[in-house]
């Protein structure tokens, strides 16, 4: 009997994510039923949002249930099918999770053209974390020509196409990220007019050097100090999109202390999942498909090897060692 | 020669405001030129956004300068004209300060209507008070019949409308007030399905008993601790208007600490000064001073007699103890 191997949820954190939360596990490969295909998997896609389902605490998602695939995103070749929809060969976006084969009836798969964009890009520019950068600078930022955009965790999957959609606008976009060679990477390669290491302590006087005629878009991706040091800079009638707050995964508290700032400069902050706006996924991600294609939008990829090594990668995520946006290569 | 008397600003505050910031002044009435008009004021409103004027922090507007009439809305009677738009006799509301008297080319003078709503009721309910809420509720919150709305300082000139306006929206309007005597005042005067008391010591337990299906809406007058209950009581897509912090008038910080409910809830949040937007205030005051008249809003007034009383009142206004609508008579 064949088998394929996925890692479940054994439990959850109390605190920092530890590799006993999870359990790699070993299992049959089912035989399909009419209309339904069968999935390899060639890429797991990790993101901070998984940290949340991990918890049972109150969130906007059900929580992740103990003993079973932990979710995910993937993309991966259809390699037996049952379904007249899906040939083998075909590629495919789901939501397989930590998982090396997936079955599916096909209804929530999307078919990729690998032609002009290669697989992973589908869950980095072209998937969830371009969306999010997408949704965010066009639906709550309306960021126009000329004004500032900040994006925290800016070499990470989301920041850098905002970063990048901003420049495209013809605004001046100012990323913050942890350490030199990741603020390097933002203003070298990806064409931040500036980029802000908050690892180099003087983050505050650092953004105010950055944003010499103030802030009038954020995009949050962190929260805590990193979050109150982008308000302290903003301009009145700013937007903030609030996507993240990575900094409080951990559970620690994550107090906005600079609150009066929201009243006096008449700040409008939208907190946002953009799983919920399905309807405007198609127009964002063809559009994002084009600039990819045309080289008009950079991304970097960080690749675990094999599906065993996610756990690891997917802590390492959390506290900001990857580079660009995190991947588990599974073939 | 005849004379009246001002208040001005002696100096600024370093925390608390006392009486030594403000200094009377008896002034010299002067000749009117040709187009100016002479005003006696009958009433002067205090407002916690005084405050904030009265440091030098950057804020939305300029500070109050120093040696200058304190800044005040006030309603009162033409005793001179030299302008053909108005005669002796008029009632205008207009902004002259702390003051008994003042000059006007009536450029920026509302005339008034005073056979159905008294004057005293342009300085709250049908003047930038009741505008406030106006605005907050219509153009921020948009909150739907059958929705819970939690207004805090809800028996102040502001929180009062508001709560009476999401009322004849269909909506269950909440109160936060300070003490048992208010809290009844607002629901059973105002109205209010509930009022929580927030000196009884125990705000959370309280305010979730008042919204046992969560909270649509907030209009947030004060901040800290109160917003914070508010905030964790939020159902997915509130909305919040931020229309004052007056818990941090004293320049104590004021952290949101459930910043975490902002993203997870996908909270819509602006602040917002209502004197930016004029082109709503024919609309919004024209269906005020219907709902006024016809007795479908109802308000308080604490009134101070003699502009000398206007420090230890405003004062008293910055610590919860006026009860409705702070005014200064001065005829």
């Amino acid at each position: 009997m064949a088998t394929y191997q996925r890692i479940v949820l054994a439990n959850r954190p109390r605190g920092p994510v530890t590799p006993e939360n999870f359990r790699l596990e070993t299992v049959e490969v089912p035989e399909l039923a009419d209309g339904q295909l069968l999935v390899r998997n060639h890429y797991l896609s990790l993101d901070p949002y998984m940290r949340g389902r991990m918890s049972a605490a109150k969130s906007y998602a059900a929580p992740q249930a103990l003993d079973e695939t932990m979710i995910g995103g993937t993309v991966g070749e259809v390699v037996a099918s049952r379904n007249p929809k899906y040939a083998v060969g075909d590629f495919v976006a789901g939501m397989f999770g930590w998982s090396e084969m997936g079955v599916s009836d096909g209804a929530l798969l999307r078919k990729l053209d690998t032609t002009r964009i290669p697989p992973s890009a589908y869950l980095g520019p072209v998937g969830m974390p371009g969306m999010t950068a997408w949704y965010g600078l066009n639906q709550i930022l309306q960021a126009k020509a000329g004004e500032t955009v900040v994006v925290s965790a800016a070499s990470g999957a989301v920041g850098g196409v905002l970063g990048q959609l901003a420049k495209l606008r013809g605004c001046r976009a100012v990323g913050i990220a942890g350490g030199r060679e990741k603020c390097d990477y933002v203003v070298d390669e990806l064409g931040f007019d500036a980029c802000v290491d908050y690892k180099a302590g003087k983050l505050d006087e650092d953004l105010a050097a950055a944003t010499p005629v103030g802030v009038d878009a954020i995009f949050e991706n962190v929260g805590g100090a990193v979050f109150d040091a982008a308000l302290a800079r903003t301009n009145a009638f700013a937007r903030v999109a609030l996507c993240g707050l990575i900094a409080g995964y951990g559970g620690e508290e994550l107090p906005i202390k600079n609150a009066r700032l929201l009243l006096l400069n008449r700040i409008t902050l939208r907190g946002f999942i953009v799983t919920e706006h399905p309807e405007l996924w198609p127009q964002g991600l063809g559009e994002l498909a084009g600039l990819v294609a045309g080289g008009k939008i950079k991304y970097r990829e960080t690749i675990a090897d094999g599906l065993a090594a996610a756990p690891e990668a997917f802590m390492g995520l959390l506290k900001g060692k990857n580079f660009g946006k995190q991947l588990v290569r599974l073939i």
